[in-house]
Parts: C-alpha cells; structure tokens; sequence
C-alpha cells in the first residue's frame, strides 16, 4: 500500500514524467467539482497502451491506488486524487490514430478532446456529435458515459462507442469489440468498461462512429414567458416524433447570465430554447414548421434565426459556457451542478419542481437543460468556505432526487457518480450495487483502480 | 448435479408445469440451428419472476444446469438442451406490461414476441422496430443481441433496451437500467446481460424504446444484372448518409427460392435489393431521388414500388420466410447460416469473396443481406446425415470467417455465438475471453447458467 515500493522503479523508467512535484500534484488533485482537492502522491504521463501497462502490474503487485486523468473536465469528483496512490494523467495520450471517412469511424487515444477531434475532421466531411459543452478528453467522456447537447438526435458516448481499448488492474492490454457498426461476439465488454469511471480498468484509446456533416444546419432561440412553457415545448416536440439535433433550455437567471458573460446580443432575459436542426434543408423547413406552431401554442417569441456560422457559433460558445458563467459570479466559487434525468412525459414536473424548491431556499441557482433528453441542471455558485450554504445546497439536491426517483427518473443523466452521488446511486440501485461490486472484485481484486468513486467497497 | 436432487421440490410447486415427458423434452431440446438436439431432462415452465428465482435457487444450491428457452428461433445452438440439466422455457411470460406512448416506451415479460407487441401497440402511433425476421421473443432478441432488417435507421437490441430484469444464478432479482433514455449511474449491467445468452441470467423483463410510426412509408425493389453492382449500390447509399429504413439484398439464387416460395409477382430471379424509405414524404422523396440515381449508376433498373400496404407486406413477408423457404429445399432439412458483418467499405469485396468460393465448392448457397449494417448471410440446405456435406459448409464458414477478420469484420453481426462459434469468438477476442470469464464466473460460481454456451469455462 505504500507507493516507495513503487517509486524507484517508475522513476527509473519515467524518469521526469514522474512528478512529485506539488504544483503538479495539485493541478491533478481534482476536476470542475466541487470536492475539496486530494493529492497523489504523485503524477505520472504514460505515453503508450504498454507504459500504462507497465504502470497497473507494478501498482496492483504492491496494491498501490491507481487515479486515471484526462482533461479533469469531470463533474462528480471522479478524478479527485488520492492520498496513496499515483494520479495517471493520460494527456500525452493525445493522437488521432486512424479516421475511416468512408466508413463514418475512427480511433483516439484517449486524451484526444473534442474539439481537435472535429478540427481534425473538418474537411472529410464527417463529425464527432457528442457535445458535452466542455472541451473534453474522449476517454474521460466515455468513461462517464457522457452525452450532451446533441444525444437526442445523435446518442450518447454509449451508442457512438465501437470498441475500446483498455488496460486492466493487472497490466493486461484487451481490445474490446471492432470496427463494425454491430456484434453478437460474447459479452459486451465495450458496454461495461463505458461510464465505469476508471474503476475496471484505464481507457486508452476508443473507436468511434462518426456522422456525415448534414446538409443544413439551422439554429433558433425563442423566448418563453415563463419557464414551464419553454418545458412544455420541448416537451411536446420530442412526443411529436421531431428529428431536432438540439434543444436546450436556459431559465430567466441562466440568460441573464450567458448575456452578460458571452456579450450574447439581440436576446432577451427570460425563460429561452435553442433550436438547432440538422438535415436536409427541405427536411429542416418541415420541422420548423411544426417546432414554430408548438412554441407559438406555448406562448413563444418569433424564432430568431442565427444568420451565419458566426453568429451560430457565438450562441453555442454562449451555450458551452454556461458552467464558466455560473463559476464566474463567486470570487474563487465553485459550482455544483445537478444531473437528473426523466422521461420526457415528466420533464415539465420536474422542472417546475426544481424551480419551486430553489425559490423557497432563497439561493441563486441558474437552470440548463438538454430537455430532449429529459436532462437537466440546477447549477448553484458558492463559495467553497461557506459550509452552511453547501449544507443547504446539498438538502434540495436530496430532495429533487427523491422527486426524480418518484418521476421514474435517475440520478445522473451524463455526469456519472464519482463521490458526489455513492449515496443517490444507492437509492436508484440498491439491488444492483452487489453484482457491481462482484464485478469489481472479479477485475480488480487488490481494489487498486480508481478506488472509492462509484461505490465504497467494503 | 443430478437433477433428482431437486425434482421432488420442483413438482412439488409447479405441479404439471414441471414436465419430463419426452415429446415436450424433444420440442425444448433446439432451436432453429443445425445442431442435433440434446434432451434436458425436464422443461419447466415458470410463470413469474419470483418463480424462475424459486427454481434457480434450487438449481444454483444442488449445481443444476439450467438452459433458458424462448422461441427458439436462436440459429447457433443458444438453446441447445443440457442432457444433466432443466429447460426453463419462458412462454408463459408473455404479457405486455406497461406502455407510455408519450415516451416512446414500454415494458414487456420476457416472451412477448415483436408481432405481437407490434400487434398490441397498432393503434398507439408507435411501433417496436427491430426485425430479425423470425417472430422471436424479445428476451430472446436481447440476450443474443438482436438486430435485423431495420437495424441500418433504428439500431439493435442494445440501443433500444433501456432496462432489464434478470434472474440472477443464486435466485435474486435485479431491475437494471431504467425508463430514462440515458444515465450514467454506475456500471452498464443492462448490456452486460444483452447478448450474454443466458450465460449471467434469466432475462425476464424487458424495458424498451419504441418508435413513432412514419408519416410516410415507402418501399421499392431494384434488380441488378450482378450481385456486386447490387452491394456496391448498398454501400454507396451508406456512404452517402442516406437515412433509409431498410436495405436488403437477395441473391439471384434466393430471389428464384422466393419468387416460388412466396408466391412473388412482377420481380425477376436476378441480384436485387429491397428498399424502405421512412419519414415524412416529402423527405422520402429526396432520399429515394438520390437512391435511384446511385441504382442507376451501377446499371440497376427502375424501382418497382409496392403499390399498398398489403403489396408491401407481401414482399416483406417473403423477406422473412428467406430461412424457411432455404429450409423447405431439403426434405427433413436444415440451414446452416453464416452471420458475418464488415465495415461498410469492405461490404463488396466480403459478399464477392462468399460468392466465389460457393462457387468454388459446388453447394448451392443463397445469399441475403442487411446491407446498410455491413452484415450477410450465406444460406446452406442440407441433410444432417450427410456429414460430408456439413465438412465442406463448415470449411467454406471458416474461410468467410478468416476473410471477414482480415476484412475488420466480426464472426457474428446478430445471431450470437451459442454453441457454433466458440472457435471462431476465440479468433475474434482472444484477450477478452479471459474478462467474460472472470465475469461469468464471479456471476455464476456453479456454472449452472446455460453451461457450455458462447466459451467453454474449463
């Protein structure tokens, strides 16, 4: 359990890409959430599927903890560090290793973020559609089973994922299904390595299913006079059978908010959706149509087109830097963020439940919401010293998880467990946290990976 | 191990649902596959989910293998009986349990087959759209990992379930995964079980997405002078991102077989593809106006439309009478079906390769194909006494195979693995048979879960 049985060896193969450092194990003791950091004992940079290896066998032979690290963009503290063991952050793991335009997929390592995926991607034609809003790593989005603005029209990390590579407690290398856009072949490993947080093993490279670049793309925000008849339109679009590529809410707060962070022009303060639809042209002006009559039903503005990909391009940006806005109101703040999700026949409730609360506890508390999906979140600025506020903020996240499991809803609609949620995941799934943890102690019996996040062992 | 251990306890509660006559041991004993069957020495037929625990704790206590039984229309020996063993068959779980139309959702018992859910759901405006074409139970399609003809738009069994229960080998009961359409809480065990084959469990419910029924349904047949022209126009409609509904081929070879077995009028014994378009009409109609030009480059002829709703049917209908009508070739006959599936770039060059070397080997050997997936099927008529014969099948199968792994493909695009390609998932996955059989062992100690199925433990 002590990392000195470790230490030599790694320094001697690493050399400086083993740190010790303090500033290097603070800049790696957390991600965006609000834990309280925890240090490694010490940081270190593989560069390849066989370093990391190297690192799990030496660390499961003396059962040193083990913390995989992407971009620390993570939410639920599943990244924070720990106090025994070795953070792994795979930054250098940062290649685009083959991109198949002809067959719409193309393999990362892990640490390849979204953006230098799409970047990579421009001029073929095709995409990456899983948008979360941060720049993230691509092995910490499937590690979280992370999804975003685009799951309802595109999936989620766990629809878009073929196949993996992982790297195993004991340092043994597997690469899990292939290339083909389905497969009968024996258990899906793919599947349970996805959105286990580094728990099972380290993701260090994914094969991905990419997206042609549609046609048309058009995006719209319209303006509600009250949040439930944004829900409400939302709602009723996804129960029409609409193919919509995004449907985000923002609350009143939240757009006065993004207005003031991004210099959003030529929107209003109150209760708002973005609209983007992705098809043919002829196709989009069908949707439209039918997305228009919906919100006018609802009492919603004229649609206001985004004229050019510039000023498409700034409302997403706007949309992306929500969380920064949120953190940007608390010197030094911090944001914690809900993450339920329901059936989109109880999104109204829901929403209207969360607003309820978060007026009568009196704090600020700025709302976002992937509405196709069912997804949203409540997102509350503090300040980290403030125990009594955080107390406070913890009792109507208690709350609206119990209203979300009443609502047949779960816990974490994109963000995963890590510490935050053990004991919401508790309440969802108490029948199924045996055969997690039998699974657990099967791949990982010295209990080396990732230790403490999901659920407590013992 | 000997089932006397617990016969007395089992008749004792299920009185003449416990049956070990040997006609109804004989029906439990295979399914469609080309396998000899093999009596399990009773069949028992549990009508809930807490009786199907009441027998496997009983099993799981005195080491009996259980082989869990649906429709038996599985085609790689899944179902295959255990001569020291229980068949549980499932058909007395055959009620629909819940549907939310304004969710797109349902939740079915275990042997609720696609037709008559898709029966039962008619006047809803939603409909379930995996079609493997047998009318198999959805247990059954999610423990083999479905998929079908309509996999290329609406995805496979694993993106339509969202949530399982599962009876687990020691007799507990676990409710997987939820009604949400994404979550991230915890380990993904909902597609753990999802083509394990009754390996980690019973599946006996199944939470699903459904789909809203098209605007505009819309459904044609193209002929080609050769079966490559055919693929290639498959794949270049892929390639193009169309989003059709379903594109099937059928070799000239099967297209005679079906123009006399299903009665087929107004289309010709020669390489052909069956299109369906689904949206809105005005969506269809861009798409088709593409697929036609793609047809006409590569010298297909003009799209035959089914003129109606019964017209459509009957071509559908013969679609998926393509087994049954191979079957009736020989008197007392079996098919052996290989199940292959590529990227879609290596779709020509795959389907070409299987064309010459049937030829090589004399047999006939009808060809169908999802295309859209990357996925086809080579069809053998042959007598189970000819053990010559069934030699020679087989060594075609493991050339197509060695060819489909070079190719990047995978052994098995829908069928599942059963008791025929355990060889061959040992080429495919060699690292990760180690994993599943960590899995399977931690989940199932005793090996009493249809012992013998996809790996061999020992």
């Amino acid at each position: 359990m002590s990392i000195g049985s470790v230490e030599i060896e790694l320094k001697a193969i690493f050399g400086d890409r083993y740190s010790t450092s303090s500033s290097t194990r603070s800049n790696y003791s957390r991600g965006e959430d609000t834990y309280d950091p925890v240090l490694s004992k010490a940081v270190i940079f593989p560069e390849s599927n066989q370093e990391i290896s190297t690192i799990l066998k030496l660390c499961n032979e003396k059962n040193v903890p083990v913390v995989p690290f992407g971009t620390g963009t993570s939410l639920e503290g599943n990244v924070v560090g720990n106090e025994d063991g070795i953070t792994i952050s795979l930054e250098k793991m940062n290649k685009i290793l083959a991109v198949n335009v002809e067959d719409f997929d193309c393999r990362v390592q892990a640490n390849v973020t979204r953006e230098q995926l799409n970047e990579h991607l421009r001029e073929d034609g095709v995409f990456f559609p899983i948008d979360p809003g941060a720049n993230a790593a691509i092995g910490g989005m499937a590690a979280t089973s992370a999804s975003g603005t685009m799951a309802v029209k595109y999936g989620t990390m766990k629809s878009v994922i073929t196949g993996l590579t992982v790297v195993l407690s004991n340092g043994e290398i597997i690469n899990t299904g292939g290339r083909t856009k389905k497969t009968s072949a024996g258990y899906n490993l793919t599947n349970l390595f996805i959105g286990s947080e580094g728990t099972l093993g380290i993701i260090s490279e994914v094969q991905l299913r990419l997206s042609p670049i549609p046609e048309s793309i058009m995006s719209a925000v319209c303006h509600f006079s009250s949040l439930e008849e944004a829900v409400r339109t939302a709602q009723e679009t996804i129960q029409y059978g609409i193919p919509i590529a995004r449907i985000e809410m923002l609350n009143k707060d939240q757009m006065d908010i993004s207005i003031n962070y991004s210099k959003l022009q030529g929107v209003n303060a109150s209760p708002t959706l973005f609209f983007e639809f992705h098809g043919t042209e002829l196709a989009n002006k069908e949707s439209i149509k039918i997305v228009e009559d919906l919100s006018k039903n609802n009492n919603g503005s004229k649609f206001k087109w985004a004229a050019d990909l510039e000023e498409r391009n700034k409302l997403w940006q706007a949309r992306w830097d929500v969380y920064y806005s949120v953190k940007a109101l608390v010197n030094n703040g911090r944001v914690y963020s809900t993450d339920v999700c329901v059936p989109i026949s109880r999104i109204t409730e829901c929403v209207k439940f969360a607003e309820e609360e978060v007026n009568k506890i009196g704090l600020r508390a700025p709302m976002v919401g992937h509405l196709g999906d069912g997804n949203f979140h409540v997102l509350f600025p503090y300040n980290p010293h403030d125990k009594h506020m955080y107390k406070k903020i913890r009792e109507f996240s208690n709350k609206l998880i119990d209203k979300t499991l009443q609502l047949n809803g779960t816990i974490t609609g994109e963000h995963g467990v890590g510490l935050h949620k053990k004991n919401y995941l508790l309440k969802e799934h108490p029948d199924n946290i045996p055969v997690m943890k039998t699974i657990k102690r099967s791949l990982d019996p010295n209990n080396i990976m990732n230790p403490g996040k999901i659920f407590d062992l013992n």
